[in-house]
């Protein structure tokens, strides 16, 4: 991993482009739960719309009116285990079904399975684990053991455990810790219990938010000479892990799976084109056919949120700051402009920069009648939702997600999602978008486990491109798509690995 | 793939990205004359289309049938000085015209002299230049002289040179050496008259193509103790500078302004998605309705390409051998197939891969009567032309830039341009492009000049962002957009200052 | 009118092109109920749909178990009127609040109430209407009065009546008699009390699925002595007034306004386009991206699927059955095939076709694991459903509209909406859609009305392009967009009326 | 659009769309030649370009400086017949290459060739024919031989005819009177020779321009006794037609092939989308992203320009008098709008509305520097180019087609083809539209031909809706598009014969 030569001299660390993607709610978390809720990324949200999405949902079983905490209970699996805690283990064939169902659609780590059937690449791998604790991930973690290692799990969101999933997991005996519904207390207690065990020292970190990274260092410091790396899936997680590395304090390698090009394609520009539609449809059943629409920034998610409204006949202007972004809008046919300019005229408005306040009280006083404001950026700072708690403006809750804040003169604003994001609280996220995020997770470990001493420092990497490579023909049997092998004459040409990494690692695809 | 490992961090430096990227005719024109003229870059051929181009072409002068070799010439401008050797001096005044005329067009080096008549930050610099000279290049020239340098210039092409723009130049007091049709010993003596002058010691260099570079090394290694830096903006150059700096041979900064993200992005993507209809409706005024299309490689040129015929009413196919690209084809809508499975039934065979025998004989064997072949990548070797030329096929030149090459069965494949490249045989660069790639030559010759000691060691660098976002906002007003500034609060926010950078080197754009 | 010269006289009459245009359940109801509600149009449908909709749905008081018929009441408004019959006046506060938020949405007909402060182009037309009783027919019918009307008003549906909407008419003195849940009896005396009425003969019907009509033919046929004319909305119903026309039996003019112009275009192009997309993620959260899509049948409808997923970035495939929208396809960019050539590959299945069986269980064996099938076409007719209601099939019901077929080995299907509309089923049709299609009905309404003498016959007309042509321009506003005027020479030289009609009747926009 | 009724019903006839939509530059022609080539329609034009096109050009034998007037000479062809007048018989074999090659383009003609080796449904015909003479007329001409007719020809106009075909129909025994450079005498010769042969009575006329049936009309009005038919292909020669059946006079039945969908839509809507791009790019090399443009008019070439400019990445605004057509640019996602608002902004000016002074010489003192100004709609009356010829403003040739036009501030408008139509003097039409065209005209014939007594009347008629089918069904082949057969019990659902045709006739595709 070369540096990036160039200006990186000069110019002062500043927060990174995750930062300006979208996903992580944390500032919104940490005023209602500061400890430790606060720092949560994608997934926990992903997961909590996926309890309302296509393969699962109503049948739940999860009406249960056990009051018991599952601290206070004790169970078995089937074959004798109490080595768990969940909500209640009877609840494991169910979680099994949805477990069966999951696997269908994400056949990337399946076809890792197959493909370990000869050699385990993770045999003798201990990984600890704190995610989002879902059917997804429960196909992934049992892809790790097929793949050699052993597991043990925690939530890394107090709210987003699908009991019965977990219940299946403990059941097919993996040691796993969380429930739907943990107090703080118990959320430590969880992580405490995979790591701290007799006879079991991790090597290997999956971690999703940094809490479990955090609890480590501060309790268990030596752990880390036997651990080989940390995988990091979350923005506020990999900013805590670039923070420690610049603080000379980070002790193993960590790898930034956030930023591989594949997951950032998918989670951003791709699912993004299609959230934009789908999240303002469902909430408003508005037409996009001629409404005017201003963007709030022009990166990936932008680009998806323009392409696919100019697609459906709106007339899309976009705001920038970054002149290179700026020209690219100009390129592909937007006009750009400031947000004044067009704010009077526009029946929506979008935000996608990461940034704060990009749309302000003035801005919202002087947007016409019936305009919807909506972001798809970052946290719920883009828009001063904060703003519009004055006494002079009514809100009108006329649905899930949607208010109307109506001013004296009887204006009213279309607000979406209380300014959160609107991919994520109106919209859902593909299967197969989780499928390449929870592969990269995978291809990361294995990576980390068998690099050879040397190839990482104490540092944070990205995903090797070869690694980012194969989640991407991981994937491509989905499409029935045929991949072209290069020749050895071909190769040697272009000075290749006929098996790649095919572009070098500045390659902006 | 079969490893579990990467060879990323360990891997030995391969051919990068550039040479998968379009432009360099190099390994044909080897073939031709093997000495200098084999290496160069996408401005040579550039330059020979825009004679042809709106601007001039018709109304040159260049009839003239004066056989004297300019070396043998006294000539003299108004101003008494004899320091430079064109073919006519007395051209000057037609050359003026055409260099006005490009001015117009040129918004962003204009803007950079008026923003330079308080400063002058290239006071002091002495630039030897070796470049195409076209009107283009003369605006790009009086530009540095007006921002403070001295320069004296060669052609870098023994036929690209337009002699009235050189006459223009070395009237209004550049010493300039180049004229249409040089010999290779003119060639090198021209490069000659450029660095080795009495009192005159060049401290920077702008190259095109290397040759220049290489000459100091050969025959003037000492000067380049004084040297700050070297600007190269050829695919052959940058490469040369790489195998120097691996070598260990590279004294001083160079950078290369190829892959900066502006330049790259207008060279192919936009650019490409423009010329590929252009080339195809002057050779052959098909319809692209309806047609069905295999571009071979999905890079920056494939996805310009593909965009465009898709948009057209063509039904693209993609083929891809990196799988990263090929999921984006997927993304995208194309399918993704190999290039056997619609070779039959195609029309329009396109390759963009920058590799070789993309498509051999007996690809062609297969394709049906009419079916069109053109090349939109690298050089001319992605098509195996050499391969059609065998005693059973009859060629048959309908057209300029057309042959019909036909079977002993009667079937005809269109072939354009030999394969050469489509966009600069058959349609034209836009100023626009060409005013892009100047600017970043002129802001790179400032950064390196006025970088402070230790910035730049020996190595080759990527421009730094902060001027490719320079270059880019230069060119907004052309499309009267308006650029966002960042609030105090809002740069805070982001760690960002206010002027950018705005992005971390890794961004993809 | 003139006659569309051509090959008419040596066709046979063929059932028109609306048939095969998408809207009217009529043969799925059929089967339910054969006698009245079995005939009817979009907006049954659509009225249906929009009670989940935006702005009411879930705060509807509807939840009154009142078991007394309406019938059965004694009920005045506030102004001492019993002349109506709805399920509780009590409900007319609330229904008026939706009235005034659907009336926001309605500009063209708000517009028109304006113009027609001056004159009333509707005094002394008596209007009995029979269509959905929903906010926005409420909208129309108050304008009807603005503009000099008196109406009497039933319900078209037995279901699709808001009982507050009902209510609020009543109040402001309607004499409206509908209710939801009507009995097949009740929905008959409902008309007829709209019809039979002392003092009061109607000189104008508005209906919407031709029950009004065919009920005043049966049992009231003196009553057509007086009356100018009947508007018809649906296909159904239109298709029943060409019958009686080819009969001879047609003895007042008749409007068709479901071919007019500007509301075809929205019912399919534009609001399909839309809808498609809206579908199919709310029932399966599916990703477009690289998706292999068939849609049969290249309509308007399929027009506006094909060119929505294409813009998704999914592969479109097209079957057709006529050589002219066939050729549309081709340009469009669509590989033309037969289903049977991609069945086996694709993800998706889309009819559009207005035909029966076009997807047979002989496809439906053929498809791949989790294949999607859905209907955008018309009716329940162009998938067999029938032929999966079979012993070795297991249908799975997996979310409300999506039901999983299982084959015994395993393969699913996905099936949605059990094969009736998508867009009706599983999406919502914005208010914009809706304000053409009443502002057509009212323009139509004022033609027949005003109409000369002798203008009309006998017949069926289509509604005049001047009044199509207004339609639009009063719904221009919406979108801020200016029309430009003629001037007097340049109408002169077109040979055309500065205010229209712009077109000859066989343009085909 | 005050008063509360339609005109349409007792409108008078106004000027058919055709006149809207593009092609005839007959006003131009008017002024110069004021008696007969005065009124031509696309042909005339599309020939002219199609010299410079593709499969020829180059290479014709042209340059004869023989001077004789071929009336004056004697020539036979080697079967002994002079029964023709062209240039030079000799030329024959070249042009029998050119007409080779048309076939191998036409592969509708050849088919209809094919099906007519059993039965001759031309078997009696006597064809006289006034087109222009091309290769592709060539092959309508051989296709009407081998469908049975008997034929005579004669050019429609004076310049258009290439020589080297004439003669190798001649030599192939087609008795043809037409030379390039004919006088206005020998214009009307030519025809009369085709019309007043002894023992020869023709009984179908194929006109394009309207002069031949002109000139039986006037000289051998009893001619039309046996003529069982005209088809005509030209806007003016329809106008023509339409004014004599308006008059009473037209004795025949006519048919107006230029009204036929297929031929419609390539000639406007699909041929437009490509010729835009080709046309601003061969005259400017212009770059398209991020332009302005304004397309005055939204007719089916508006359609086609704001699609093609809007895919390349322009930013384009739509004037519109017509409310339906404004409101499809709305829903088409453009900004509808008055010239003036943006005329100081755009980067390009595109007229398409048939209409006159639709730019005026007040719009063009607004315009900023380098704006484009060219046309797409009709002759060349859109801009007003008159208004620019004053004393103040410079005009400057700077490239074939392209004028700058200097105000004497300086700046400049760019003035292409000097208003005349761009695609027609900037880009070619492809041959595939030709072949619709011309099987379009070959199936007129045969219907009119072969029609039952009393199917068609002395009136103008548009093609049969299942020839506009057959025509769109030989040119599927093509793209190897494979039709949908309707099943029995489809077709008796939808009450359609199997073959056709499939829609009523107001169906708008």
């Amino acid at each position: 991993m070369e540096k990036w030569d160039s200006n990186e001299g000069t110019s002062a660390f500043h927060v990174p482009e995750w930062m300006q993607i979208q996903f992580a709610d944390q500032k919104q978390e940490f005023n209602k739960r500061p400890t430790k809720i606060g720092r949560r990324s994608l997934s926990r949200s992903i997961s909590q719309s996926s309890t309302d999405s296509y393969s699962s949902a109503a049948s739940y079983t999860d009406s249960s009116d056990d009051e018991t905490s599952p601290r206070d209970k004790q169970q078995k699996n089937s074959k004798g285990s109490s080595d768990f805690c969940v909500k209640n283990i009877k609840q494991a064939e169910f979680g099994r079904r949805e477990i069966e169902i999951a696997e269908q659609e994400m056949p990337a780590l399946m076809a890792l399975r197959k493909r370990a059937q000869g050699e385990k690449p993770l045999a003798g791998a201990k990984i600890v684990g704190c995610t989002h604790i879902t059917a997804q991930t429960a196909v992934l973690m049992e892809t790790l053991g097929a793949l050699g290692a052993q597991c043990r799990w925690a939530a890394c969101n107090i709210y987003s455990t699908l009991n019965e999933v977990a219940a299946a997991l403990a059941e097919s005996g993996f040691p796993v810790f969380a429930w739907k519904g943990e107090s703080e207390d118990d959320f430590w207690w969880c992580i405490d219990r995979c790591v701290n065990v007799e006879g079991w020292q991790p090597n290997m970190i999956l971690d999703d938010g940094g809490d479990l990274t955090h609890w480590i260092y501060k309790k268990y410091p030596n752990m880390f000479k036997k651990i080989k790396g940390i995988v990091e899936e979350s923005v506020t997680g990999v900013h805590r892990l670039y923070q420690l590395s610049k603080a000379g304090k980070l002790c193993v390698p960590a790898m930034n799976v956030n930023d591989s090009v594949t997951k950032q394609k998918f989670d951003n520009l791709y699912c993004c084109r299609e959230s934009i539609l789908d999240g303002l449809k469902r909430t408003t059943d508005m037409m996009f056919g001629g409404k005017q629409v201003v963007v709030c920034g022009y990166g990936e998610v932008g680009k998806g949120c323009c392409a696919a409204l100019k697609a459906m006949g709106s007339i899309v202007y976009v705001t920038e700051i970054d002149p290179i972004c700026a020209l690219q809008a100009c390129m592909d046919g937007f006009r750009l402009v400031k947000l004044n300019e067009v704010i009077r005229q526009v029946d929506i408005v979008i935000t996608c920069t990461g940034n704060k306040n990009v749309v302000t009280r003035e801005h919202l006083d002087r947007m016409k009648n019936s305009c919807i404001v909506c972001n798809m950026g970052h946290s719920n700072t883009e828009i001063d939702v904060a703003s519009l708690r004055t006494p002079e403006l009514t809100w009108e809750r006329v649905r899930s997600q949607v208010d109307h804040v109506i001013w004296p003169d009887g204006k009213r604003i279309v607000l979406l999602a209380e300014g959160r994001l609107l991919n994520l609280s109106c919209s859902t996220v593909p299967t197969f978008v989780l499928s390449i995020t929870a592969t990269t997770q995978a291809l990361a470990l294995i990576e980390l486990y068998n690099a050879p001493e040397g190839r990482y420092k104490q540092d944070v990497y990205l995903l090797p491109k070869k690694m980012d490579e194969y989640v991407a023909s991981l994937h491509l049997p989905t499409f029935d798509a045929h991949l072209t092998e290069l020749t050895d004459e071909q190769a040697k040409y272009l000075g290749l690995n006929k098996n790649g990494p095919f572009k070098p690692n500045y390659y902006r695809y």
